[in-house]
């Protein structure tokens, strides 16, 4: 029972921020049901403010407007922007009865 | 003139398809407006002729239904199945004042 994964996870918690300098400085950016302007708007704010990397993260219908964002990103406001990586994904949504799957899509994209 | 890249391109096509056996067989499907299960279906059939890699290929509102085209293909039917690149572009519809972007996708996928 002690060494279960959990309690190991549980031990790690507590590490301070500052003890992980070497993360680059990643930001999310979650599409929902706004235009897929103002995610590109939001994109280059996060750009502007000092993000190496920013992660576009969508599900379902929402994937298509990720999509959007990208490009919108891309073409109208800085052509230095680029797609790291682009990873797929089924997620599990709801219990019982309702339990559905639903795609998801996260796209890495940085300034070169 | 004669050694332009244009007139070498010229020369290599006439080269008949039995000349080239080193070319994956390559295999796209270009999602619509049917249900995702129909296309998953057709890539599985696509692999199960002996294509080596499959390419989902999908525009505007039908790149969220790419996603889950090879997500159920993989989940459901053959858990073998890998994404080796996704792709995500624009192209340029219509003409004059009907001139819009929509976004694409190439979703490349093949059996381990």
């Amino acid at each position: 029972m002690a060494n279960t994964a959990n309690e190991v996870k549980s031990e790690e918690t507590p590490v301070p921020e500052a003890a992980k300098p070497k993360a680059p400085l990643q930001n999310v950016i979650l599409i929902g049901k706004k235009p897929a302007m103002n995610y590109a708007l939001a994109t280059i704010i996060q750009f502007n403010q000092g993000a190496n990397e920013v992660i576009i993260k969508a599900r379902g219908v929402a994937i298509s407007k990720a999509v959007d964002v990208v490009e919108i990103s891309r073409r109208r406001f800085d052509e230095s922007i680029k797609v790291k990586e682009i990873k797929i994904g089924t997620e599990t949504l709801g219990e019982g009865e309702n339990v559905r799957n639903v795609s998801t899509m996260e796209i890495t994209i940085f300034k070169s």
